[in-house]
């Protein structure tokens, strides 16, 4: 039996999931039922099946599914509608969600025509629509321009903004500026994108913080609705202040990134000899690459951990070195003092050398002199 | 049916692998069975089984298994008995091979015991017993002392020497200089460790330059039954000169250790919000820590390409950083430029708003002053 009410279901998935097409499945147009007044005989209906397996309007179990669904669904407004909104669209649809979008600087229509979304080039048009939630998913550096001009008047009182930018201090900050304060704001990071998410999000991980929530049920709801989205997914949600989320991110998220472009650079090449690490750090840079420069710049910019991680890292290549070059240092230095304790021992040598000669000269020629053998001392070394 | 030889069985494994006990095995002592005279009956055998599950004389397939074996095994000295010879060991015993060990620096015969290696505390006794093979596995900077101190001249004239370095140039020219112009060499560098290759070698790089292989077909079979166990084990058998060896490693081994270390350095911590990526970054952290300086210090001396990999990994971190403040300094300046521009819309604004108030004033008073409305200049800015 289907639960009449999901109100206090929380970070539970919203319906059965086997009912909901997969967010890997391509998009299908629902079978077509029609049901057609005869000519002939005007008050009986004949019923004209053309799609056989689908499910009928009188399967009770499919129409109650239907209804349940539509009263869970969401109405999401995706502004900025470029590759990491189109792969979280993907996955919006798939939960039965109404998914509409707007993007401010290309026109986006096919890609959302494709996922199922329904695309507005005018934003008045979109807000008109009263979403339920507003998706920001526009780049890190664009953002306080497109927030400062989005016709916020448009949109219901109760709106819940939420944003999936790569940092969080700026955005909340950026949202409690110019959002009117009856709107919910909930800042969020899944850590992951269309490369790493490409197969499953499970385990990956998904920050969120509620940075202003009015204390109204629908309005938890509603919330609650959305994370569902991600936990239902087999996310591991992260719930943790956007404070943290910069401090950690620019330890962990923006070194990789740094890491992977400086490799990317550097350029690694295939190698015949490659070795089980070697193939991490091929994999790591294919990870990163997809990513653009606006993006990282935006991670370093706009967290303010960024300078101090990337410091640290610029002192532990440095320390690297220096602890090669020292060695090379301390081994040459060594070679220098051998060579001088060398030639200490040289002149050692050649003056027992010289009081042999001596000796044997005596002993041969009875005291006489001989002249000295060069060639035997130069043999000798 | 079992082949009677395999003189020319090149790189194909030795033996059937069934009836070889597996790598990953415990090693064991074989089942005893002591056939012995009985006192009553002098002419009749007693069979004493000690061990029911072993295979029997009588077993004919075990018996032919047996002497098939014996005849393929070859008798390895392995100098220098670390961890990554004893982790080669393990194997060579598991491929039915004798294995022989010394140690330069420390006593490692209860290591040996263990693994069913006969241990040699005087390298005299040890090449006293003629190994087939004799497979240097010392580390980088000490492998010229050891070399030149190795009793060489106690070993057959016929012996194959192998090395297992990370560098080959190095060895190789060692080699060359220090062993007699009889042995044969064979330099190798197994691209994985104790940790890559603790659950299986399959598919794993293993490169191998035949750099004096004298052509007498048992010298060639001795050579071919070494390369088999890496063969017989999945590797991927790659045949490369000792140079392209060291310039693909430098671009690839020493760059991965080098990036190993300086993560290492700088010090990863596990991160509540870590990417897929992130994880890359820790595993290639993993795997490269338990390395020493020493082999890291090798791979940069004695590999002569390893300076330039460094100058240029240095090179690539330099742009990245360069790319980072570049733009930083770009909006700057652009921000400079953009409150110089401001300064002069200010004052023509300011210019443009006396001009409306002056109309203003003459509009109201017919001509007459009124007190300039600071504050609404004010709140226009």
């Amino acid at each position: 039996m289907l639960p009449s009410s999901t109100a206090h279901c929380r970070l539970a998935p919203p319906f059965p999931r086997r009912l909901l097409p997969s967010a890997s499945e391509p998009l299908r147009r629902r079978p077509l039922i029609l049901l057609r007044r005869s000519s002939s005989y005007p008050d009986r209906r004949r019923l004209l099946v053309r799609a056989i397996d689908a499910a009928q309007p009188y399967d009770l179990e499919a129409s109650l599914a239907l209804r349940h669904l539509r009263s869970n669904s969401l109405k999401i407004a995706v502004i900025g509608f470029g590759n990491f909104a189109q792969f979280l669209a993907k996955t919006f649809v798939a939960h039965g969600h109404d998914v509409l979008a707007h993007s401010m600087q290309s026109d986006r229509s096919s890609a959302a025509a494709y996922l199922g979304v329904q695309y507005f080039p005018d934003p008045n048009d979109l807000f008109e629509q009263h979403p339920d939630v507003v998706l920001l998913s526009t780049s890190i550096l664009s953002t306080p321009q497109v927030l400062s001009v989005l016709p916020l008047h448009r949109l219901r009182r109760s709106t819940l903004f939420v944003d999936v930018l790569s940092v969080k201090e700026f955005p909340k900050h950026l949202m409690l500026k110019y959002l009117p304060r009856e709107f919910d704001i909930l800042c969020t990071h899944p850590m992951f994108g269309p490369e790493s998410g490409k197969d499953s999000w499970v385990g990956l991980n998904f920050m969120y913080d509620k940075v202003r929530l009015w204390e109204e049920d629908e309005r938890i709801e509603r919330c609650e609705k959305f994370l569902n989205i991600f936990s239902a997914e087999g996310c591991r949600m992260v719930e943790m202040s956007c404070a943290d989320h910069d401090k950690y991110a620019a330890g962990s998220q923006f070194i990789t990134h740094t890491v992977g472009r400086v490799l990317e650079k550097f350029g690694l090449e295939e190698s015949p000899i490659g070795t089980k690490g070697y193939e991490k750090l091929i994999d790591l840079v294919e990870n990163t690459k997809g990513d653009s420069f606006e993006l990282y710049y935006g991670l370093f910019l706009y967290n303010k951990n960024a300078m101090e991680q990337l410091e640290r890292l610029d002192l532990a290549f440095e320390s690297v070195k220096k602890a090669l070059f020292g060695r090379l240092h301390e081994i040459y230095r060594e070679q220098l003092l051998e060579d001088a304790g060398d030639g200490i021992r040289r002149t050692m040598h050649r003056a027992e050398q010289n009081r042999r000669r001596e000796v044997a000269q005596k002993l041969l020629h009875n005291g006489g002199q001989t002249p000295p053998n060069l060639s035997s001392e130069t043999k000798a070394w």
